[in-house]
């Protein structure tokens, strides 16, 4: 999991973390990278050899499948999420499955998933980029006792995850799904 | 396979019929919708109860895994490819694998396939687009004799349709494949 | 003004025609391309020597400025839109300044303008899209006694239409306004 | 001007000095934010208060003009740039004139700038996004002895320039030039 929210609490990360229980539930293994915990300097100046940030890069070469999770501003996705992305390897999702989930103040700008994040996930090799969601943040609560998700989503949910979990399954099946592209 | 050329000979429509030779040749049955040969009226005015469209619309519905091929005018799809899209039906593509494919003059255009023709895509539902190919007008020759396709590209070719191939195949394993989103 | 609906009446053609009326009234001279009546064969197989179809490319040339008007299907604008933008010079809009209007049934669309049109516009050489809009289908009401436009978005139009009228207007002090790119 | 590189030295900002140099010997009056000697945590964290990011976005705000240059990775804007852009206030470039610059390996790259960064700049509510340029790497020397810029690159920027000298001036003649949307 990759989250690239720059605010704490962040509501893509509440989104990305309930995801990501119910992933564990279903008997995967996860991992949690939080961009805005790395370390500022090393990221924005690209140095991929500090250890913090080359422990995220392996982190992410080892996973099977990445559930990437975003707020969109200014109509696309957040620069914290793309400075992690920009220090990756240049196929360093190639073989893999993604689950894009991003969340924002409007419905307005849904499609930034798709014209925006989704060019930036194919260019990385990735081998399937399921179908994603777009959460709205007055469906999520934040709250001293936990996150609350809006029932609607946890439906829609439920069956995008579903959906990225054969995904992964079906690619153990692949002789080829780990070869670059 | 949908070829959205507007002339003929067509690299893109001869790009698209190689694939489907290979494709046809590892058992797949295959149908062919050129978009300039169904009637134009009745294309541009949203006739959907033509029968020469409602039989191209079946088509569709009936395919378990699409090939798109488009050259790229104006940086994107052509209005030929889009004209055909737009007659579907909201999530026409639900539960199937989509290869998209295009042609152009320049390499400068090659990210319209992800910016432009893939967001499309997936507004249609698709399952899963597969990683598709930019090919450059120069490495299609069309002659009398037929269509000459240049190596390197025919070897990146063979790569993308074991991909599809692998998709469709996995595709067939998923009880919910096609359940629309 | 080109209007690319494929439908009879069209709220995004009626959305064109209110700017247009606002225009005329401002001194400006306009003519109107309403892409589904152009022949519909020449269009789609890209026959630009047919009178009717080459007298809408010379209105093209002639003009200052255009009011580019499309309804949003499959996320993106129609193919009646871009078939016609297909069969215009590569350049054919460098020194104009284009206005771009979309409708569509949802707010998840309205980034389709700014994504998906707007590319195709700067392609074509634009020397300035200027801020556009998108509006709710339920905005605009189409009956027999004419056309209605929700008070907002009247307002909201004329704001755009003035930044429209000013920049046609400054362009007129360029003095190389009307040079390629 | 604003400089979204990563690295130093980084072509992308030498390719927005000569555009400054340039601008400056017209009468212009210049100020560069180089976003990576910002301070990092702050801008990771988005900590708009901070005295120095603060100071940044100001000279946003106070600008007639924009000049924003970022190298192409992994398909887009770098996140370095965009992590500056997400801390200014939504309507930050009312009533501006931007020019976008970017720099790539590749000509593949070159849909980014109209694809990805633009709708975000248009998105900040700029008044007017003049027609940029995509530059390949190589066509920029970087040495001690300063920075080559290959002649056919200058000729382009040289229109370039003064596409945006004229636009910035005519913006001078309109009233409600800063307005915000």
């Amino acid at each position: 999991m990759i989250s690239g929210s720059p605010s704490v609490p962040s509501r893509s990360a509440a989104l990305a973390g309930h995801v990501a229980e119910t992933l564990r539930g279903r008997g995967f293994e996860l991992a949690a990278i939080q961009v805005r915990e790395l370390p500022p300097a090393e990221l924005l100046h690209g140095r991929v050899a500090d250890p913090a940030v080359a422990a995220a890069i392996a982190l992410v070469e080892r996973a099977d499948a990445l559930v990437i999770a975003t707020p969109i501003y200014k109509a696309s996705y957040t620069g914290v999420l793309k400075v992690f992305l920009d220090l990756l390897p240049q196929f360093a999702f190639a073989g893999k499955v993604v689950l894009p989930l991003a969340t924002g103040g409007t419905v307005a700008h849904v499609l930034a998933l798709d014209y925006a994040l989704r060019p930036v996930l194919v260019s990385l090799g990735a081998q399937h980029v399921v179908n994603g969601l777009f959460v709205l943040d007055k469906a999520i609560s934040l709250s001293d006792r936990g996150v609350a998700i809006d029932a609607d989503v946890e439906a829609r949910l439920a069956t995008i995850i579903d959906d990225f979990a054969a995904s992964v399954a079906r690619r153990a099946l692949a002789p080829s799904a780990r070869s670059a592209p």
